[in-house]
């Protein structure tokens, strides 16, 4: 009787009251809203126009960066998106756990979902932000290192094994850019077995509710690139 | 009974080798050294050469980035600072636990963790790998940022409140660099509370073993600077 009470109130206290600052093309927000959606948290989503004002709400919450997802959690902003990935596995610990048990594999999934944003957007975002012919050792780089995330999860279903976890919340997002990096940094991509691992997600209502339309992030990008100069 | 010879083995298992591939002026190997001597965990440490030629055990442990430190825990390397001083957390967890338990003071420290990587070390680089008279922007990012740690800091102790932690350990390891950033950048830095903080950390043999000398850290960028020809 106690311990049902205590179960009650820790709910209820946890799941009080959650606002995305978000978005909606954005890998790191989609991120955010797969590992919400794999807990089954309720929230409120609110869209931010980062290419042309930001609300003085994300100004607020997120002073240092400016930049969403903001995971706002009982008026306690969170940001970083794989820091709000991790919060939010910590918080809601009981459904779908995201990272693994093992610390050897937890520093791992650490390991390869920093891999995701500096050796992958970094790189890619050179190309899709850059002059068009230029960037030819980013686009080796690219080609070289998606070749090692399918190193990685081999012939595993998922990266961190039979279960969806915290890599594969790093990286599906950014399997609707690759198209753009090929047309945009005019290159050819192999990601045979990143393509199967992909079509496992999103089997999944929390992948494939959220991933971006690639012709969507295409037209985003062009936007993008006559904003700066660049076309 | 059981339970006893149960941690027992757990401890056995937990301790048996480890290794440390660093460079002595690393502020990134120096958190490791830290996180090890705050759990009491021994160790054989070796030295890289990293300025001229890495060894091959290194290559072979970190193929991705090449960099030390590399901790290598009964023959399986982690790799990238901050992730190794989470593992070593989790790892010994019975000892002076660095991460704070509430899930939104570990999203904080990751984040003010991150923050040290990419908006203070990151900043800095720029200006003690430049030529001299360049990136008065950086300058005025780093004097800033200082300003910003100094805030999130406030009256407390430590980073963490009353126990020294993981953002203590992110950061004090930078401080024996603020002198050389100040030389090399023709500027003045001002961080009053940080200089009071780090005489809380240098308190503990944790810290003071390890933290490096100012001049040698000067003389070693003025060496590295000639190498990569700024000057």
């Amino acid at each position: 009787m106690t311990l049902n009470l205590w179960i009650h109130w820790s709910q209820l206290t946890m799941g009080d009251e959650v606002v995305l600052l978000d978005f909606h093309l954005s890998m790191f927000g989609i991120r955010v809203r797969i590992a919400l959606a794999e807990k089954g948290v309720k929230y409120e989503y609110k869209e931010e126009d980062i290419v042309n004002t930001k609300s003085a709400l994300l100004l607020q919450m997120n002073p240092i960066h400016k930049k969403i997802p903001v995971l706002i959690h009982n008026g306690k902003p969170i940001c970083e998106s794989l820091i709000i990935v991790e919060y939010i596995d910590e918080v809601w610990k009981d459904k779908n756990p995201l990272l693994p048990t093992d610390s050897y594999q937890r520093a791992q999934a650490r390991f390869w979902a920093d891999f995701v944003d500096n050796e992958v957007h970094e790189v890619a975002k050179k190309i899709w932000t850059g002059k068009v012919g230029e960037h030819e050792k980013e686009k080796e780089k690219l080609i070289f290192n998606l070749k090692k995330l399918e190193e990685v999860l081999g012939d595993k279903p998922y990266f961190g094994g039979d279960t969806f976890g915290f890599l594969d919340i790093a990286l599906i997002p950014f399997l609707k850019w690759f198209s753009t990096y090929e047309a945009v940094g005019n290159m050819k991509l192999d990601y045979p077995k990143l393509i199967e691992w992909g079509r496992r997600c999103l089997e999944r209502e929390s992948v494939s509710k959220f991933l971006s339309d690639e012709k969507e992030v295409y037209d985003f990008v062009l936007m993008y690139r006559k904003k700066i100069g660049v076309d």
